[in-house]
């Protein structure tokens, strides 16, 4: 039977890349005394907006764009309150009601307001008061998140990436917690330290090795945007920006680490998977024409096959990847739904992804539907819930009262005289990645106040 | 029958990108009598080394790597005479001969010492001086190059681009000497003029669109090098370059341009196809998801429908491409040859072609292997050699004296001890690519004398 023909609702849904918005109360007694009252927390301006507030710094952003349940007009406005955005962003248990009502069975939850590496922690002067910070986070994310419905979360922790042995300390902290899955940067040289290729990471390098820590590296964790021209449409961003981790890919394909660190594995989240082949068929082509004089030794092997050993990778959405899934590696693919942003495909995964499967046989897709991500991040949700309850039918049989959407506009849509650029969308709203774009690029126009 | 059973004996190939190595004599009464002496012309230095020299400027790396019929082991040293590259490079008849060898009916050839834009000239503050120079140029490649062998090139002109008044009058003055290609930039912004969304171009757009000229954007004709770190192995930035036009792909798909001319091509020279899928998959999702608040039309049709009218899709080798050739668009792809580069399949362009040819019906080989080149750059080489003369196996059998083996090595190959960096590489060789990378990343090494 073609796959093709598979029926949605008999599908099993794990999603290694969501995200979860911080409920404001998520640093409640986690913090020691001495630090307490320096903890992050969401205030209310004048205007009525809420952010966070963390040693002075104010971070209007706490959603990153979270819209799901919104309609699409709205996509470019960035929520500004709470209740603005659907209670399943920071609720976990509204969360998994929204994931019921996906179809989808288990989730891995990126940060929002802290960036993807904690930025917003590492920045702060008082490292002590950063590492307890980041540490009552990752504990609130094991404990009262990931915990809170066993065998539905896929728990991941940031590090303090500030000091090799401080993340070496942190992995093997949260390993002891069961934590399989570290939030990294896709090119720690543009948030301001030593590159993939500096021995200054060994230590990290050598715990995540130990702990078998598959390090995620989500599109936008170098806090950078990929536009070929700040006068582009907008949209043209949105085009590459997922090619960003393709770069990174191979800066770790081509290092050392992945050589001198046998079990070490890098998620490319967000990443996508089509241009894959082409990548690895690239540098194949590059090692046979080139490995001499340039001194490369993959010890025998071919770079791309050096390539599935180290990575995962993930996609939303991409039938093209699919038709040659052969050329990627069928046991490194996983799904991913990306609730609660503006490109997921929540709550219509199972029937988007059935149209883009092609001829594949039903184990491929059970492989790249859950088996890979089950394996590979060591979650076992069949033994909290017995697999026949964990299909897409039967967890949308059980979420028939929820209203997925779309929420009635808040505002009349306008629709834009001509295409929206990177400027535009700056005058808009306040925008950590694009604020750090603005900067890179020298152009830094003035905000409305936000 | 399955195409890869097809004998490479029997195809038709013709290469829409290859270099030509300008002779030293290409000026020799080309100029106007008051520029005649401020020519550029070629001297040897002290340490025998022969660059050109123009306004008081050297440009060692004359032949962009030709390094064709050298030994694998020697591609990473730069050639620093004419007697060190292979005669092919710059007499054009033995260039057809080579071509001949290699089974290739015809080519288009890039310039070297002027850099792809032609930089060199454009630097000038002299800029009659700079137009002369370039008009002597085209003069040459179209009269001495492409003319003198009717059928066997594609002509390829430069372009004043300092003033698009200019270009546009250029771009009327070639094309009425036959020339149906023009070389330009992958990104106009980073060799410091306006972007392609600058209505600045217009005039030189609009003399492309009513010349119906394919405008070739050659990787690297940013003066740019895609590199995640300058600690990286030298062989990232390999494995990535041809991406660098996916940038640019991105760039002018969501632009008005395409939209504004309806007639204009661009050719993603060297970039390869693998990623065009992804590239197209991607473009059409962002337009379903972000159409309307970002203010994007592409006129009732999908981005990947308007792709297939502007683009020229060419590859070196790219088997994951051929098998998606359905998504990419069969009558936009052409072969490349990129003699006499270290990425080139000469001599045996046919054969490697052919193993990764699948299950693609005859009249689909025939299109990417000579019929989409001839068609879109207005080549009818059979009008000068009946078509059963042109077949790879008819060429080289009349280029059985032709010694296209390596030749001996220079010195003794001494393998590195780890794998080279950019740092490495501009120590040992002056390469205006990368000396302008080095620049931008603030590196910028003593080099050996050169």
């Amino acid at each position: 039977m073609p796959s093709s023909s598979v029926d949605p609702a008999d599908l099993i849904v794990v999603s290694v890349d969501d995200h979860v918005v911080e409920p404001p109360d998520m640093f409640e007694g986690r913090l020691p005394r001495a630090y307490a009252d320096r903890a992050p927390r969401v205030i209310e301006n004048d205007a009525g907006q809420e952010m966070w507030l963390f040693e002075g710094t104010e971070i209007p952003n706490f959603g990153l764009n979270a819209v799901s349940g919104r309609p699409q007009e709205e996509y470019g406005i960035e929520p500004t309150r709470f209740d603005e955005i659907r209670r399943g962003c920071w609720d976990v248990d509204a969360r998994v009601e929204d994931m019921d009502a996906g179809g989808v069975l288990a989730s891995l939850n990126f940060p929002s307001f802290p960036q993807f590496c904690g930025q917003i922690f590492a920045g702060t002067e008082d490292k002590g008061l950063a590492l307890a910070v980041l540490q009552a986070y990752n504990d609130w994310h094991v404990e009262d998140w990931a915990g809170a419905h066993p065998g539905r979360f896929i728990p991941l922790a940031l590090v303090p990436y500030w000091d090799p042995e401080l993340m070496a300390a942190e992995v093997h902290r949260v390993a002891d917690r069961g934590v399989r899955a570290i939030t990294w940067s896709e090119n720690p040289e543009k948030i301001g330290v030593p590159s993939f290729h500096s021995p200054h990471w060994d230590p990290f390098w050598r715990a995540c090795d130990e702990r078998e820590m598959v390090i995620c590296l989500h599109i936008g964790s170098s806090s950078a945007v990929k536009l070929p021209s700040v006068e582009a449409p907008f949209t043209t961003m949105m085009n590459l920006q997922p090619t960003a981790v393709m770069d990174t890919a191979a800066d770790l394909l081509w290092s050392r680490v992945i050589r001198e660190f046998p079990h070490i594995r890098f998620a490319l989240s967000e990443g996508s998977i089509g241009w894959i082949p082409y990548l690895l068929e690239r540098a194949d082509y590059v090692y046979e024409h080139h490995a001499r004089w340039t001194g490369t030794d993959f010890g025998g092997r071919l770079p791309s096959e050096v390539f599935r050993d180290h990575f995962l990778a993930c996609f939303i959405e991409d039938a093209a990847g699919l038709r040659l899934l052969d050329l990627i590696g069928p046991d490194i693919v996983c799904l991913e739904v990306d609730y609660p942003h503006s490109d997921s495909t929540w709550p219509h995964t199972p029937e988007r992804l059935a149209r883009t499967l092609g001829d594949l046989d039903r184990g491929t897709v059970d492989a790249i539907t859950h088996g890979n991500a089950l394996r590979h991040f060591g979650l076992d949700p069949f033994a909290h819930l017995p697999r026949e309850q964990c299909t897409v039918g039967a967890l949308r049989a059980r979420a028939t009262h929820v209203d997925v959407g779309p929420a009635e506009p808040r505002r009349p849509f306008v629709a834009p005289e001509r295409p929206l650029t990177l400027m535009d969308m700056l005058s808009q709203a306040a925008h950590p990645l694009l604020d750090d774009q603005a900067e890179a690029e020298g152009v830094a126009p003035e905000k409305e106040s936000a």
